[in-house]
């Protein structure tokens, strides 16, 4: 199975993602724990690119080509052996990520982008996780999350505010209801422990 | 003016497109000298992870995505500012070299991605320089030079010898076939000043 985990910066999806690979692999499964953008080697090379340097260091064209590069290298290099092999894949973040930062842009540049997402995904990524499980909090709890946090806190996307972060929630909810037989919608709020119990539950939903 | 040139390495394109600049420099003409991959700081940023590491470091498909990000940021940051105050850009390289490169390859690789070069060049590049100059050499004789230079000598083009340099040429003479009024076949034997006067006649003629 291949599992990703989407969210709003704060919304506690990497803490999910690990502590679903540690109960599968308390099961007796083969789990590889990866994220996005980076993953591999090389993708890890590109993830520098994207997270060091200025906010305008890259157009959004530019960006987005360099997102998709580490993502092919992640696929291939991390995601597809792994699965040929029988392990599990839990990914924190993948390509809705991009689909939904990129929405949640504004204006003219949405407009512009939108097309070149998804022709770049089907030119060269063509997969999709098999369940994708989306951490849902409210994004004013979320950015004191992230902020109290502290070590991503200059990331670009956390520095837009909590507009920009509303803007992303209610990209993740259309994700939801677009693809509902992948993609669930998990509840946030309360203890990391309460959040895993309902991303088990999803899992074993049909 | 957008010139390029084009050629197999140890053609002598470098020295050819230094000399337009400074002659054209010499006429009063502000002329911006560039080369690909690279030419622009961030496309600089990406040449290296082209150029440095094993030759397996990336797949063809990642590799090409990584070509297309610098070749964006090259064309925004560099090359459309210059032509839009009315410089004349010369560079050493641009989409020509993705397509020849590309095509020389063997068997599954090339059908795979052929299609993929031009989708990706039609969506984020689309832009094709006015004239462009392949400078032509007996790749033995190129070959020859290239190792005598030294500098770049352990690039992967190079150390796949001379049958794929024979591969290069034809792809570039198939170039100047489909496109007879942008692609301009310059014999590159003899002396640099020899090879540069063949250049100014070629930009000359309609």
């Amino acid at each position: 199975m291949f599992i990703s985990f989407e969210g709003i910066d704060g919304s506690g999806k990497s803490t999910q993602a690990r502590l679903l690979a540690d109960a599968l692999r308390a099961e007796g499964h083969e789990v590889v724990l990866t994220r996005e953008p980076g993953g591999s080697r090389g993708a890890e090379d590109i993830r520098r690119l994207l997270v060091e340097g200025p906010p305008d260091r890259w157009s959004p064209e530019t960006e987005l080509l360099l997102f998709t590069a580490a993502r092919r290298d992640h696929l291939e290099r991390l995601i597809r052996p792994a699965l040929d092999r029988g392990a599990w894949v839990v990914t924190d973040r993948f390509a809705d990520s991009t689909r939904v930062y990129q929405g949640a842009a504004r204006g003219a540049e949405q407009a512009r982008l939108s097309d070149l997402v998804e022709s770049l995904h089907r030119l060269v990524i063509g997969v999709e996780p098999d369940r994708t499980l989306v951490i849902d909090l409210d994004p004013a709890e979320a950015l004191a999350r992230a902020t109290g946090r502290g070590t991503e806190a200059e990331d670009r996307y956390e520095s837009m505010g909590l507009g920009f972060q509303l803007r992303l929630r209610a990209g993740f909810h259309d994700l939801a209801r677009r693809h509902p037989a992948r993609v669930r919608l998990i509840d946030g709020s309360g203890a990391a422990a309460t959040v895993a119990a309902r991303v088990r539950q999803a899992l074993a939903a049909p």
